[in-house]
């Protein structure tokens, strides 16, 4: 056996991510990217430039590759199929895969597995939103298309059936979902291999800011033992359930009464695993492509007591580079990490991590260098 | 100002540690390689295959480059000064870095300034050497060629005059040292940026096999503190008097009698240094990228009580790919580091890094990983 070659589906921050954690392994790295500019394609030596809706595309890819993964959920499951009957592993394969494509599908798994999920079903039109909502507390409702949607993107928080018209719009399934009342939002993070290993990372907590992931604390503070343990037994069920392979994120609810409900899956490297690249003995990406190559996996435990990740979005101040002097200077401790992105309003352009003995610190500092870098803090 | 270009040259293992460290920082990272197949070659997108002793290659290489650095020493110094006046920075500079070329101008240097080196003199035939010996406490005496040694290459312990003729076959000058009766061999590794900042991190002591590091061992074992400071502010002082721009190891001999002395000195990410990805708040890769742009330095603290490294050389078995399954599952917390290239028996082609609060535990997991890697250790 030699050195293998994992291919990556997309080129975007996930694929560059996992490109710098593979390179000491030893491995070689192999990119499908749709432009030479993204993210991934600029710090890769050997890039495709190509379609993944295309199959011709992906068999071609495919050919010079030991395994297939992903940077994102949006190549067909047929064509993920015809990969796999070309005798290429497809990690996650498709079977698994379109639990993180289809919230419909996915929806109805946890279900039949006895997962807690938010009360939800399939709705066909205004007025079925409506009664959807009769059937439980009412309005406000949410409706989320079923494939496609991602950082708030195709979800809707409706007041009444008059505001119910966009989301059926898009042409593809709609689901609706009971606006859960929770106190904060969690993600467990796990890790398997097709041999069956998996590892569980620390619960964090997740802040979104207009259904954006702004920050993620590791561990959660102040979880509940019980209730930590419970999430990440249900995230390794999960993976265990529906055969994922690489990384899963099981993106959760904790409500007032201390349930835990999952919100939404991802079947590859996610924003509330970041954390893991400075605050974690094995990063998500390590154990992701680990995984994936069917290695052992790395020890997921923590680093430091606490760690703290903030993302960067684009703010109207173009220049994130002339802000290293002062994040740089100020916080000799500072991990930066950029993803070579044009900076525009609200896009994310990267992330910093920091960590240590003090939350309260560690959220500072993180939080003033992600504002400096953005623009909205100048002092 | 936009995300800076930082150049290259040489696509050794210590360019792909660079370019791995670099991508977080969104910076972007060309490199000059003598072939694709190099180590850091495989792994970095902007590519150009040239010769660095060819003058027009390096000219044509830094036009697309914000600052240019350096994989090994081997660039003609007067190449050097023609990029510099062609305006492209060079850093470290050629008049930092002809001390890390020419061991007869490097002696000549720390001596002027006051630094403890062995007792030297360049010697122009066995019968000088003779002389040399006479001069001081006789044979042994070790003869090294001034400029194109590495690794043992370029060195020889002669017992007698005798001896002395191969060193002289090579055409360049030849330094004769006292063989220092040493008790351990040291090192202290600095990082200084052109604006004059400069962070020191904790003195190794490194263990050599046939001439080549082995083992490193961070910080040095029971090294006295005032011994540990001196060590420190010598290679600080160093890297300040021949203006280094970048990472600069020293390595040093310490003495019986409790005296530290210069050995050889390095213009780049070292060896010795290897910890540091991932024993440091800041490995010596990203803080030597920060140095060459001219940006605050990271933090140099170790994160764990002890971190080991210990070199994975070829061994009689090529394939160290299988060995994976037996290195990652015994030890997950194992940080394996491969460079891509071919294995032949004695080469360089990675190593291990561990940390932890037990020095025995964690040298005990470095060297059976890279004894069984090697394929020295089956079982």
């Amino acid at each position: 056996m030699t050195f293998p070659v994992v291919g990556m589906i997309g080129g975007g921050q996930l694929a560059r991510m996992t490109h710098e954690a593979g390179i000491p392994l030893g491995i070689r790295f192999k990119l499908l990217s749709d432009t030479p500019q993204d993210s991934a394609a600029q710090v890769v030596s050997e890039v495709v430039i190509g379609d993944y809706r295309d199959l011709e595309t992906l068999r071609a890819f495919a050919r010079g590759c030991d395994v297939i993964t992903f940077d994102h959920e949006h190549v067909p499951t047929d064509h993920l199929r015809a990969l796999e009957a070309d005798g290429i592993p497809v990690r996650p394969g498709p079977d698994a895969l379109v639990h993180a494509q289809d919230k419909g599908v996915m929806r109805a798994k946890l279900t039949e597995i006895g997962v807690p999920c938010p009360r939800h079903r399939i709705v066909t039109d205004p007025a079925d939103v409506a009664a959807f909502a009769a059937e439980g507390d009412g309005f406000p409702v949410v409706l989320k298309t079923v494939r496609g949607g991602y950082d708030g993107k195709g979800v809707w928080v409706v007041d009444g059936p008059e505001d119910a018209a966009d989301p059926f719009r898009a042409g593809v399934q709609v689901l609706a979902e009971e606006k859960v009342d929770y106190v904060r939002e969690l993600a467990a993070n796990v890790v398997r291999s097709p041999h069956g290993q998996a590892v569980a990372y620390p619960v964090v907590e997740s802040q979104q800011v207009n259904g954006v992931c702004d920050t993620v604390i590791a561990p959660a503070p102040g979880l509940d033992e019980t209730l930590a343990l419970k999430a990440e037994e249900m995230a390794l069920r999960i993976a265990k359930e529906l055969g994922v392979v690489g990384h899963l994120a099981v993106e959760l609810f904790q409500t007032q009464d201390g349930r835990i409900l999952v919100n939404e899956l991802a079947m590859r490297p996610h924003n509330s695993g970041h954390w893991t690249q400075d605050g974690a003995i094995t990063s998500q990406f390590a154990n992701h492509v680990r995984a994936v190559l069917d290695l052992p996996l790395g020890d997921p435990r923590p680093r430091a007591p606490w760690t703290v990740m903030v993302n960067v979005l684009g703010g109207d101040y173009p220049d994130m580079y002339s802000a290293y002097l002062h994040c740089m200077a100020r916080d000799p401790q500072l991990k930066i990490h950029m993803y070579g992105k044009d900076v525009k309003p609200g896009r994310k352009v990267g992330h910093v991590n920091t960590y240590g003995d003090n939350l309260d610190d560690a959220l500072e500092r993180a939080r003033h260098a992600a504002g400096y870098l953005r623009g909205t803090i100048t002092e």
